[in-house]
């Protein structure tokens, strides 16, 4: 492997000026585009080399069986995984005899640049063949924020140092081989040939179409491609388009000399479907076709630039005193974006759709995450995916009858809506999950001031929430509300009873159900909520247990967690992650923490406990933490941000910035890390910004750690731009334009009334010792 | 299916008169003859109907795949499974034209007979076949307690009312087909041919030999069989052998009239080994061969009888008023006796040989229901089990090794010895399992003080069992010694802190250990046991944390138990068993339990409890235990008497003793429950006669129920036999041989000398409320 940095530091860019062969994967991850609907991994335009091509549509997955080594009632008899389908990113090139091949001759210059103003790939290399011809080669490639169906890539090609044949095979091909996936049970399960053929066709002016169903899930995908050729006029050009079974292909065979350039734009369109017949299909990309090849190569780069001009004067993010810092949370924000832009009621994937990664699989961080940042700079992203859980309403009450429950439970990993997940002690039993899909309506609803969306579709999402908790807990016999049996968000620890985090989301989720039930009494009515159920969720979240060691002064993560054997991280050496080299039974019974766990509860629930809490439960988890997850380092950079431990906070920001550009986990080869992506953003924005979104309001508290000189925000509040602006000293907050809004300064109330900014002093940090990490473990520290 | 009891009565024999087809395989089960080493299931001579064929070799298993939708650290990669051997049991007979099957034609007559003392099979059938001839068929089988790897079979034809033509065919036949077995996780999978042919070949007198290796785990596997025919001597006969593959065929072919027999003695031998060269086990099956042939149908009969003879003189048990009680005791003291008598340092699997259920694997239950009956009847076999567990303790270390302990960690599911176990919460996690071995090596040692057996035994698997507790375990902050994250014996919860059951029985086990290293210093110094380490085990055992609740006054089976949500046995309904019908997520959160978990702990460790606690905690568990497993009935009898709920005992006995006969648990077909089995006996000696063994020594309490007016049973204590008879009013002692032992009658104690009987009167019992039952969950009442 080799080691040093891949990239450039740049405030508005990812580039890198060179291929390293042994990176070819990681890079087709960072350097993948989408729109929430289409994804391309970053292979290259002639397909080879590549470390993993890939090629998905959101929402399209085949079936597997989930084995057992002894069933058990309830378990999922078969998964969903994400499938490679057409791609049509090929653009294969012959320069003479040569096929146009890194691995062969000599790469002269290689460049790629991810534009996040832009919203494009752009490439150029020049290559000279075995033979000794010299050409140049740019392309540039771009995934639709405007029109969901359609990719389209400007492809060029002119001889440098004499005339070249030149054949461009512009390709569609399905079933691709791909390489064998290791063994990690977390790299995603390969399907071999999952596409079946339905039809195929040329199509369009210089194009063709190819429609697949798959075996098992029974979906119909159609890839259709068409092209603009320009050359000066005096090249002639032989053109032909053929297509069969898995393969369509536009071949341009012709002569150029240097300073002729042969220019190819390829418009690609993807449409799918459970129900829709092959003419539906195949009319709907056609149509798609047509409507890109009207606006044009230079249009769909203008409503690209304009698309994310709107977007990042709502996103807006600067960061003076660490441009590798500012480029990671825009590298960041964009990925963010790219996984949810144009998702539209179906889910976000933990890789985004940039690898086969989870199986592409969706889980409980994408509202404890990735919706955050999402809800303050796309809302409408927000409530597309809210509005995906909501459709998944009827798998989710089933689910919940199987279990036992009321309500609904919805699935700790999917991509339709039903439950895959194959071991459920850390599946099925994690049901804080459902409290962190309602949050997520809570604070949409408070940012945005839906109140449709809130009547529609937040009202039952949190009425069959709260049914499942209050179902799934119970009264003791001293009245106090236990839920017993369950998974909190730290994976090293499974089935314990009354976890602090879960118990308070579940609090605020039976309040929450019960407000807004009393809210709409109509709507309420027709879900069958009455005042008693109402009574019952509030009693409960009054009773709710909350466990304390008052020995140690800390709260335990679970009940009877603080009584448990200390790991022995003495022994461990350089064995991690632990749950690749320990068997769970060991792990789990230990005190030793994978990710934050009841430091996310001090996060997202800070409400309930006090600064000293804080600040002793911060120093006990510290030591214990190993950061096995990527969800954990942006959660302790907030926690720790609020503790007074700012370099401790920036180093962790930069792990969970750093964790794909950096390859911490040594697995971005197969996506990026969302979560942790979006993590990072709210490290900033909660950490230093001190951001906290509660029902009582927007509160700040910001302070920066001594690397950083200032650091600025916009946030979106009820469609108008709150803008952060902070430095060592002091804050400032601005409004653009609407109605006043209430916010607070380090405790202080304020209304904030538009084009009347305010500048605050920012209170000296509190003064805890500093905590320490487990061995090995403690984050790299960033230079000042 | 058929209701009705299948069985006559009688008290020393199990009868049928009718052929069920519907229980075909249940009977298979309850006639299957073993000596613990061989195992034929009652399959009909004829080969066909069956329910499943069955011929199983102790040790012999083929290995299998465990998939798993989730993989994890230190999860085993394949099982093992027993599979059916070469079938020698076969005599297929034509009559006539037609194949004696009983389908066709007309069943005038059947009867079969396990007779207890004869330790024989016995079979009379009369049958027409289609064409109108009657033949009578009676046949006597039995596998030999004397020879180990025989097994006979005389087999009798003779034509009633009118000559016929007859042709005997006895075969070995390999890889037979086997029909398919239900879904139930709980029944062995099945392999198809398991068995590649190596050799075959006629041997002896009128004889074969088939040699075959099983593919993954390379066993090799040899079955022979040679043949006695006896006819008047008027009769002609013609007689064939020949062999191939996986076929071995002796053919008699005859014509009988009325009053002429033809009499056929089968003798087989079986052999394998996984190191041994085919002509090894070859000529070793051979040798078995000639053996039998030189004791002769007679000698094999008589051998048989003279050690059963003998058996019943050790293990006599008589039950005055029940006579239905009194046959499935010694049912089940036949079958106990068959499945450990020649196991010979293998495993004692819980199902004996008499089916593939449980994919005839050994558990934990062997140790605790199976051992103590055999402590006290054939101490002998307690001395092999045990031995075949030290033989394993290599594995045992190397998968302590692999969960991070020290000591030993012997598998919870296993043919051989390394971890069979799929499903860890309910595998690895119940370490119980290693205080059941060493409980058992200290009840052994005290029954006969084997002391050669205890210092080059008993002492390792004390060492290594208390290693493992010692490393399992920790101090807590408070001194407190726990044991975190177990699953104890009951399979309704899992992975929970400080179960009473396994801190109760891990704590015997390190004082048990730190005694026996204190009596053998040298050969402990060669386990490199030293001061500190035996002072760090009673350290432990003295800081053992036992939870009790003190506002319900009982002790709670885990930490934090009867916190837990009451289980809604109204909505329950009929759906029993509950893990085949609910999630183990909802079941292990919940107060309900499938099996005696603290109720076996007052059982084994009944000093830890006094006895107003054993009348509260038995009055607590009642109610919530729902005996999904056949492993409870006998414990809660045992417990139920000791609190004076006599009539109760009597409905668990029963049940735990009718659990095969009665087919209770609807799976007799894959073999019988021989943990229940043993667990019945133990249900009327430790329950009716009140035995505790601990280190305190033998105690007596015994009182009986208002439907039995007398029982008797003996002992084997160091070689000498102690009786005890109990009436309604008294308990009578005698001792045959040997010195004084001391003995302890409802705590009076008391020195018991040969040739002197002492006789006390039984106390009243205690009084407590009757407990309650979950609904349809109370055992069936027993008429007095």
């Amino acid at each position: 492997m080799t080691t040093g940095r891949a990239f450039t530091v740049e405030p508005w860019c990812l580039r890198e000026l060179s291929l390293d062969l042994d990176r070819i994967a990681q890079s087709e991850s960072v350097f993948a585009l989408s729109n929430g609907h289409i994804g391309l991994r970053a292979n290259l335009d002639e397909g080879e080399p590549h470390g993993l091509p890939g090629t998905y549509l959101n929402g399209v997955f085949e079936l597997r069986p989930l084995p057992y080594a002894e069933a058990g009632y309830g378990y999922p008899e078969s998964g969903q995984t994400v499938i490679n389908v057409t791609n049509g990113k090929l653009i294969r090139l012959m320069v003479d005899d040569e096929p146009f091949d890194l691995r062969y001759g000599t790469l002269r210059a290689h460049e790629r640049n991810l534009d996040f103003r832009d919203g494009v790939l752009r490439r150029d290399v020049t290559w000279t063949s075995p033979a000794g011809r010299t050409v140049q080669v740019t392309s540039t490639r771009l995934v639709s924020f405007t029109q969901r169906a359609i990719a389209a890539i400007c492809y060029e090609v002119e001889p440098v140092d004499g005339p070249a044949r030149v054949v461009l095979q512009s390709e569609l091909v399905a079933n691709e081989q791909l390489p064998e996936q290791s063994g990690d049970p977390r790299a995603a399960a390969v399907l071999e040939a999952p596409l079946r053929a339905e039809h195929n066709g040329v199509s369009g002016e210089r194009g063709a179409i190819l429609i697949h169903q798959t075996a098992r899930s029974g979906l119909r995908v159609a890839a259709g491609m068409d092209h603009r050729i320009t050359v000066p006029e005096e090249v002639n050009l032989h053109v032909a388009t053929e297509s069969f079974d898995d393969l369509a292909r536009t071949t341009i065979a012709t002569v150029l000399r240097p300073g002729q350039k042969l220019r190819l734009v390829k418009f690609l369109a993807y449409g799918w479907s459970s129900y829709r017949s092959v003419p539906a299909v195949r009319d709907q990309v056609a149509a798609a076709l047509s409507a890109a090849r009207f606006t044009g190569w230079n249009g769909l780069l203008a409503e690209q630039r304009k698309y994310l001009d709107e977007f990042w004067q709502g996103a807006s993010v600067e960061v003076d005193g660490d441009t590798e810092i500012e480029q990671a949370i825009r590298f960041a924000l964009f990925h963010v974006l790219q996984a949810s832009a144009r998702a539209e009621q179906r889910a976000i994937p933990a890789k985004g759709l940039t690898g086969p990664g989870y199986d592409g699989h969706s889980f409980w961080d994408t509202e404890i995450f990735v919706l955050p940042v999402l809800t303050y700079s796309v809302p409408q992203a927000v409530e597309q995916a809210l509005r995906w859980r909501h459709n998944t309403l009827p798998m989710a009450r089933d689910r919940a009858q199987q279990l036992g429950l009321a309500g609904a439970v919805f699935p700790w990993r999917t991509i339709r809506g039903e439950e895959c997940s194959g071991y459920w002690p850390a599946g099925t039993a994690a049901f804080h999950l459902g409290a962190g899909i309602a949050h997520a309506v809570v604070r949409y609803v408070q940012a945005t001031d839906d109140r449709d969306f809130e009547r529609e579709v937040g009202l039952e999402l949190l009425v069959e929430t709260a049914r499942m908790w209050r179902s799934l807990g119970h009264h003791d016999t001293h009245g106090q509300f236990r839920i017993d049996g369950v998974t909190g968000p730290d994976e090293y620890s499974a089935i314990s009873d009354n976890n602090v985090y879960t118990n308070l989301m579940a609090r605020r989720n039976l309040i929450a159900a019960a407000d807004v039930a009393e809210r709409y009494p109509a709507q309420a009515n027709e879900l069958s909520v009455n005042v008693e159920e109402m009574a019952s969720w509030r009693d409960a979240a009054k009773a709710m247990t909350i466990p304390y060691d008052e020995t140690l002064g800390v709260h335990p993560q679970s009940e009877g967690f603080t009584s448990h054997e200390h790991w022995d991280f003495a022994a461990t050496g350089s064995r991690y992650p632990l749950m690749l080299n320990f068997p769970y039974f060991d792990i789990y019974r230990k005190q030793v923490v994978k990710q934050a766990d009841l430091v996310l509860a001090m996060q997202t629930c800070g409400e309930a406990f006090t600064p000293e809490q804080k600040a002793r439960n911060f120093a006990y988890y510290e030591p214990i933490t190993v950061r096995d997850s990527s969800l954990s380092a942006c959660s302790q950079a907030v926690i720790a941000a609020e503790c007074g431990h700012l370099d401790l906070a920036l180093d962790y920001l930069a792990e969970a910035a750093l964790t794909d550009l950096d390859d911490l986990h040594a697995n971005t080869k197969d996506g990026l890390h969302m979560a942790s992506l979006g993590g990072a953003c709210l490290a900033l924005v909660a950490g230093f910004g001190g951001l906290r979104d509660s029902e009582e309001g927007l509160a700040f508290a910001p302070r920066l750690p001594r690397g950083l000189s200032r650091v600025a925000f916009r946030m979106l509040i009820r469609g108008h731009h709150l803008r952060v602006e902070v430095t060592g000293e002091t804050a400032t907050y601005s409004l653009t334009d609407g109605p006043a809004i209430p916010i607070s300064h380090h405790g202080e109330q304020m209304m904030l009334a538009p084009g009347d900014p305010v500048t605050r002093s920012i209170p000296p940090a509190p003064n805890w010792p500093a905590p320490l990490q487990p061995p090995g473990r403690a984050p790299r520290r960033r230079e000042p």
